[in-house]
């Protein structure tokens, strides 16, 4: 099931780095590129953090030529992508979902302590997005948007607690899944928002 | 006395990453990620360069949660930091000096060559910094300050010229900080930078 | 052979890094960083993604010392090297080739899918120039550049296929010089690009 998810969910962060590259007119090996990255750098990061070798891609190539085909595919579906807005921010909000747990259930399997496990699953959720925007030369999206890593944040702390409860893994991540699609879609009707940090001073 | 003052260290790097999120407007959680990179990337990098598992913040929860905490202190008391402008620099030097001392260190105990202890306390020192440049989107201000990665590197050769005299650690520290604050303070007091590279031929 | 071909092309790859740093109007530090990481920095990232530690050049300072030197050199011959550009884009496209059979090989000798093995071919030909350019804080021109990343990818593909032959290693590494050479010069000499995707609506 949550395999199924992940799936989903690396294909549509795939086709939001295709979109984000084209916004930038690169060519179809940067297109590629930077769909691979989007959809599999949070896994590659969090994997060289807590040095869990070898890299979950490197040895499932399908997932590589999985996240290679959505990033072309996009290139030639894109005219119609922006009356899917609802169904791509449907996706990715699963996507962001599915990443936290997986993330953090890397953590919890090498024994880390909660803290690196709340933070595996937040970098395995968004810092694809942050090497995306790094790549295409922009502050990275996630720093100013809604209510987004907070969601992951809170899916990965409700899953540690869960855990602790002796909640099985099951109703763990239904209970996951459920209240972070609720909180995120929440997010984005409402534009929940967290408070902006504006400093303007030059001094330093 | 050193983890005393690599607290300190974390803490103003945490500060100076807050401040640099503030200026690209960011919301409270791009403040506490930045801080988070600004003050624990630069050891994670060297980590991940020298093949140091398991990371040294993941061992130590208390140093997240103080990096996090100085980066959210950061947002309230902004306003009054351009008066501590002098403390700040003064803490910021006495990072650079034990980060890069740190590096060295663990460069050392892993067994590697004196280049690769060189560098490996440069990339603590700076690396950090050059993060928080990158994901706000500007060129790395390291690149072009006053002597910064300079002292970092007098600092660490200087170390390893003493522990090759047989000096104790505790001399070797003592001298190093107080060489390397004296050479940094004096390169912001008299403006000393090293010399600049321009080239503005287009033909590649 | 290949480590002269290898020695050359860190070279180039130094010198190009030393120039983007000049165009940024970095200091002597900045130009030997982006030397340092626009040479060495693709085997790097290769070798942190494979797990092939002690990574290479903290096993061999020589090839630190040459890049440094490179760089600094560049800075003092940057402005007779337009006249040599046709040398350059030729010593470039040298180092492309010998650093993708390079990073072919790592991955073969840890026994990755052949899948992996092009991929880390491709990652050490080019993400070195790609971490110069995140520095120098613009869009990496590896993404819209005329073929170079499909160069890398065409001579992983052929040395692969040429191993799967059992065709000596020497004979192989031949042949992929000599095809990978003309497809690169052939690009720059008529101009061959890959298509441009450009998407500019906003609505994500």
């Amino acid at each position: 099931m949550i395999l199924v998810i992940y799936l989903i969910a690396i294909t549509a962060e795939a086709m939001s780095g295709a979109l984000a590259a084209g916004r930038r007119n690169m060519d179809i090996f940067g297109v590629v590129v930077i769909a691979f990255v989007t959809a599999l750098g949070g896994g590659t990061i969090r994997d060289m953090v807590l040095g869990n070798y070898p890299i979950g891609w490197t040895q499932h190539p399908p997932y590589v030529y999985l996240v290679v085909s959505a990033g072309l595919l996009t290139t030639v579906i894109a005219r119609f992508m922006k009356r899917m807005k609802h169904l791509f921010l449907l996706l990715d909000a699963m996507g962001l979902i599915a990443f936290s747990l997986i993330g953090s259930d890397v953590a919890i399997r090498l024994g880390y302590d909660p803290l690196v496990v709340v933070m595996a699953g937040m970098i395995t959720g968004i810092s694809g997005g942050i090497l995306r925007d790094v790549l295409c030369n922009q502050v990275p999206v996630v720093f100013r948007r809604e209510l987004y890593a907070s969601v992951s944040m809170t899916v990965c702390l409700l899953y540690l607690g869960l855990q602790w409860l002796e909640v099985s893994i099951g109703t763990s991540t239904a209970i996951c899944f459920a209240g972070g699609l609720a909180l995120r879609l929440a997010a984005i009707r409402f534009g929940w928002r967290l408070p902006v940090f504006s400093y303007q001073e030059r001094w330093e």
